[in-house]
């Protein structure tokens, strides 16, 4: 598939006009902006402006609120449940996490529970706001029912990712951003394009089979837990999505489990929802709370360091460490341009067009 | 094999008398025998009086020491790190658990990462403390390093395991314990000790190859992540162990990845390590900090019966909850007693006699 490649500058300014121009202020369009532009740039493309015409839709189905009052509505020292008022995800996580970095200066740690909210973007873009504080970042969301839980055919919970963030002294920070699935919905929409098979374990057929059609979810199929099957741990996946979902929905008071709300905007929402929105959970914890800060960051680089130095298995050139492929993505796009599938670049001209902005 | 089934006041009186034959007061051979036994009444066997002679290994080459000043090193309103003074970790995370309470009823979470410690049993026994204060529990360690991270041959990290317990209404509770790993060193041993072939996904050779060999750890293997391998995100579970390792032991000052100390005591200690003991890390979430608990638990029945409603695939009677299996062998096991594999039953006399304690 042929590719056009764009300046970071150039999506930005695009996907600022846009943001505005469905009503968001100037400040929420910029944040959302940042918020959307970090997964292009770290390579996650799914999680980039290819979804920027999805948050158009949402908003023109009046299922997004482009000027939000986000509010605390419950609050202790250490924790805080935030109403996004059906704002875009990309601006409540955000203040969410700001929220949660300012109760980590008061008494350590943070916690906020985000319910009334939509699609985030990526975990890592909200994490890693800790770092410059020198804390460790928390990011976790729920999401549309893709994933069928150990043993059932039934689709009960989404990607379900985790992300935490920890800063180091010399070496980049430790970024871990990872889906609860075998694989994130991202990389089988990758396969879906190409029309290639799944390898075995990411997805099942509505009958519960084992299927290597990337394609399958349209036909009653379903991603499956990180694990794959019972036998090679997919309880874990479903526990670690489990646990992402109660933080995020049941203490915040967001819908769960398949009662999640679809992305696409033609779905119908499910039926008897029990909460509101979609739900995040942030959290920050300053490392001085614990250890100064500057044995941590010591101790950080002799772990990283120690797995760059672990043996490789024959036929594979080096250890990584989390958050390595997404921060050297980072630093080739931004020397060379991020480049976005034609299909991609179409559906933004015709995104823009309807309120008059051009890529 | 052939087994011998003991009541668990029978084990309890048994596991108590041992701990304190080691110098244990009165009270922390309580604690203790009562987190190790959690694990024979839960049916993890690989964690519970199976181990008993381990411990007591340990401290006869000075390893753990049974009259430990268990003390808070540092601390804020939502957090502490605890040194356990080379304690059982029976007994130092059940008190590290404890200050998390304290510091949730104050400020709504506690949070806190212990050095200097020693095996701490199964994670769900010290995570649980936290439900009858309608809290969420966490807990984590890390572990003597049998883990190669993705595409490595060198042994980096333990099993790592990640418990999350969350109370429910009418429901039983909530309760998440596993290995970071496809499966964990226990599954691993009763392999062995069938000599049956383990899954494809579970262990490699010493060169990195897939390897079906239950006893190939002998010979240089390494247990893998959860995931297996890379195609089926053997990444995230490599990941996960990781988030364990910082949190349990860089936030504390214990020993991390490689140089964790191995739980046999005739494995030598591992040259210039970097901290002290192994580590730990528990915490505490108040749940009326985020939302009515009366609400929360209502929500968690609801999630619950949600899942118990999904549909089974074809050839599976039910699709379980976290906590669900354990909580039907405990109370399998209440009724009928804990049954002991014989070569168990003859290590728990020997180590009996050592001591003049009959079992």
């Amino acid at each position: 598939m042929s590719t056009q490649v764009f300046s970071y500058q150039q999506l930005a300014d695009f996907t600022v006009r846009v943001f505005k121009a469905i009503g968001c202020s100037e400040e929420h369009a910029q944040t959302a902006m940042r918020s959307l532009l970090s997964a292009d740039i770290r390579g996650i493309d799914s999680h980039g402006v290819a979804r920027l015409s999805g948050y158009v839709r949402l908003w023109e189905v009046k299922r997004v609120n482009a000027t939000p009052d986000i509010r605390i509505v419950h609050e202790t020292p250490s924790t805080a449940v935030i109403d996004g008022d059906s704002g875009l995800g990309l601006v409540i996580a955000p203040y969410a996490m700001q929220v949660a970095i300012d109760k980590a200066k008061q008494v350590g740690t943070g916690w906020v529970s985000v319910r009334n909210s939509n699609h985030f973007g990526i975990a890592g873009s909200h994490a890693m706001m800790a770092l410059e504080h020198d804390m460790i970042g928390w990011a976790m969301t729920n999401a549309s029912p893709l994933v069928a839980p150990t043993f059932s055919i039934d689709k009960m919970l989404g990607t379900n990712p985790i992300c935490v963030a920890a800063p180091a002294g010399k070496q980049p920070a430790f970024v871990a951003d990872l889906a609860t699935t075998t694989a994130a919905n991202g990389k089988l929409e990758i396969l879906q394009r190409k029309s290639q098979p799944t390898p075995t374990g990411w997805v099942q057929d509505k009958e519960g089979n084992s299927s290597n059609d990337p394609h399958i979810l349209k036909q009653g199929g379903a991603l499956l837990p990180l694990g794959g099957d019972r036998e090679h741990g997919s309880h874990k996946g479903y526990a670690l999505g489990a646990i992402v979902d109660l933080f995020s929905a049941l203490l915040s008071g967001a819908n769960y489990a398949p009662w999640v709300p679809p992305f696409p905007a033609y779905v119908p929402m499910p039926a008897q929802q029990p909460g509101k929105g979609i739900g995040h959970f942030l959290g920050a914890m300053r490392i001085d709370a614990f250890r100064p800060a500057e044995e941590f960051k010591q101790s950080m680089d002799h772990w990283i360091e120690g797995f760059r130095a672990a043996q490789p298995m024959p036929g594979e050139e080096k250890v990584l460490v989390p958050g390595d492929p997404e921060r050297e993505m980072e630093a080739a796009r931004s020397k060379n341009g991020i480049p976005l599938l034609e299909t991609v670049v179409k559906d933004l001209e015709e995104t823009g067009k309807k309120f008059g902005v051009s890529l």
